[in-house]
């Protein structure tokens, strides 16, 4: 592909000649034939160094390697490894190893791989793929354009929305945890409600989503949630929230919309993170959390505040060496 | 159905009118004909606005609304939840696209899903449920009345015991860490042991059980386990003990009786926790606790001591403050 | 078998009466017929009660107990338990239950079990045992005398080598966590890239590892992870390094040689551990490390400071009443 038939498909600008495109990397890693990026500034002295036969930048660049210029090189570059990588299609059809229920709904162009389980009244739409291995549970329903990589879950009743990605041994609908001591052991409540999945959402390997206890587990749209995550019952998170691995919410929270949770993190149940808030990595969050704000420890706090109590505390020994030096000084100074 | 007709099969007392039941739910997400309940004082003020037909309550309200008079509203509405939303029933029976090997005993009563595996010697008692993609190894052995969700692995040799619930994912008897360096790399110590799964134990998806390295890793009866959860080999679960969600313990741990492992905690290996503790969210045990203890942070401490470190600690910028004005007034003191 | 059996095999040298050997166990849980070892100096004690008919020691005892002398008993045992207990052997070939690509190449002294599923051009090499439910992706590779524990996942074009072991539900080569903001939501990077696995790694149960965005996510040769560990997109992890149970590492993340890191650490991305450091459990590591360091603590820091540092944090009640007094006094002291 040529840097001027990219540019034709995504914009931008071409400066220097027009090269063949062959492949995509790093500044770091490029061969010859590669586009590269340069989206932080950071990374400007690396573009001397790079291998690249031409880079996307955001202004252009006093040097003799072919660009495209364009406002955002990162998501730029992203459409560009879209073209240059394709995604492998997926013949349509139900494999004659997969279990389809009959009363199940399956889109004649959906792809059913082999060793499928499809319950009854399950519906499976348009341009879906289901990999080996999946369980789609009575009257779930995934939607259009949506993935489900091997081995996915989706217990009975669950909704996927449209054009999702749910990585493999996710699962989705699990019960929520929830019981009652009766005097001589610990009751079940029955979970009885659902998990709702919005459009876009990105689902990393082996996430739990549990169902709700009577009404609705909601994640929202173009969520992003990494690997190993933990979502309890009841839990609403708000359309494009980000949430790291490992990070575990439990039940009845809120989280809001544009929310990031980074790597690690536990929300307590029935507390609200509000809109826009940003939680570094391994805080701890036990109170509700207003809009927009940025926390980080155990209990979560203001992110400054937080790295001025770490400066204080990695220093403890010394500042109680201080404390000591004041007493016998004090009393010195009382005997006087 | 009637709330009289519920009262005669659970008991309790009806107060008001005898209104038909058709669903079951909060205070706050009722809908008319629904019953919901009345736990904790403090959502005593929601009841007003509720717009269900009954409600479950400990001490008779002064209020129009119908009322069904128990000691504990809680599990007397989880036993309604059974009545009114059964669980599905299941066709006995082992699926044609099942693998059983021939020295299987699978009772007949039990349900054998599509693409199971059950391995030789292996045993499903009766009225087992075995969802799709299960693996049951080589004599390994499932109680009755136990479910296996989909995709939960049972290595050979582990036994589960009756009236369990296993969620999706999970994996019970996978090796043990045990390693010793050979000089030229890690030789694996084989982990020869088992995993025993007592009776009414309810497991989390995609927790992990390990095996133990010449004896059995032990889970109680009673014991329940939120999602992600580690248990090590060798480690012992009390019964009635709860372990909320991404919890870990390390290898040969001792866990006690009708303990509380809150979420996120972490127990070292080799120690024990006395029945009846409780480690809020994020402990990091990592010594022996006695029986009974409340415990919090890392390492973990008694709760009440936790609490007053942690005002401490968010205001150490202001300690150390505090005690640079004190070294300089001394300073001048001594200078004077 | 005998212990001059024994010691023919494995060598050592015998001292006693030649006792026929039936089991192994621990000191304290051995029965009559077993042998057992004594690796640490701490259990001397515990030799004089135990049950076993032969003890694996470092040092002759002086005792009546027949004994194996040998440099490194732990060893010693393991590989006595490899003798005593061998593994179970797997018939080769494909079962019919299993599907195998038309264009996959597998190995007839492979064992491909039930309801596994071989993609086109995938490659599974000699003495490979791939257990039920097991997903190989298009291209990908497993090296010879390689075990796929029940339901593990081998996306498309990722590599595992030889002599590895992969416990049940781990996923290899799901796709990184890559976003760009486009202005309305959050596009996807696209994962390019893969995973490679080295020889002789053993992961534990419900990993995930992550394909990397362009190049390779690499885990090095007898790299050992236990349950529940997450690997980023990017990340290598160096030979000989060990990864305890739910830890989770970063993006581009770089983890030396004969690392080791404990049970629930965190390690942030693109930062460098170096070669033979140790982090203790919980550490969570945000900055570079130079080789050989012990470290602690979030953010981590040496690990005899954290200790100094605990010491203090724990008694931060007390030292906030000693500033107190000390303002007192210096107040009185001023007022004089």
């Amino acid at each position: 592909m040529r840097l001027t038939s990219l540019a034709e498909l995504l914009g931008g600008a071409v400066r220097g000649e027009d090269r063949e495109i062959t492949g995509a990397s790093t500044l770091e890693e490029s061969a010859p034939g590669d586009i590269t990026f340069l989206a932080n500034p950071k990374y400007r002295g690396k573009v001397n160094e790079t291998r690249a036969a031409a880079i996307i930048v955001a202004e252009e660049l006093d040097l003799p390697i072919s660009q495209i210029i364009t406002e955002n090189p990162y998501l730029y570059f992203a459409r560009v490894l879209n073209l240059l990588y394709p995604e492998k299609p997926h013949k349509a059809g139900i494999s004659e190893s997969a279990y389809v229920h009959p009363d199940a709904i399956v889109h004649e162009g959906a792809c059913i791989y082999p060793h499928v389980y499809v319950g009854a009244d399950a519906r499976v739409f348009e341009n879906c793929v289901v990999y080996p291995g999946c369980f789609i549970g009575d009257g779930a329903s995934i939607g259009e354009h949506t993935v489900l990589h091997p081995n996915v879950v989706v217990y009975d009743g669950c909704t996927v929305g449209r054009h999702c990605i749910i990585h493999a041994g996710v699962v989705i609908g699990s019960d929520g945890f929830g019981f009652v001591w009766d005097g001589k052991r610990h009751a079940k409540i029955p979970q009885k409600g659902t998990v709702i999945v919005g459009d876009h959402v990105e689902i990393g390997s082996n996430c739990t989503i549990d169902r709700a206890a009577l009404t609705s587990t909601r994640i929202g749209s173009d969520v992003k949630m990494d690997n190993l995550v933990q979502i309890g019952h009841n839990v609403v998170v708000g359309d494009h929230t980000v949430i790291v691995a490992q990070t575990g919410i439990s039940g009845s929270a809120r989280i809001g919309k544009g929310v990031v949770l980074a790597g690690q993190v536990g929300v307590a149940g029935h507390i609200t993170v509000g809109d826009g808030c940003t939680a570094a990595a391994r805080s701890g969050i036990v109170a509700d959390i207003p809009p927009g704000k940025v926390i980080s420890g155990f209990p979560a706090m203001d992110h400054t505040r937080w790295l001025r109590v770490q400066t204080v505390y990695k220093d403890l020994p010394e500042l109680l060496k201080r404390v000591r030096e004041l007493e016998r000084k004090v009393k010195a100074l009382a005997e006087d």
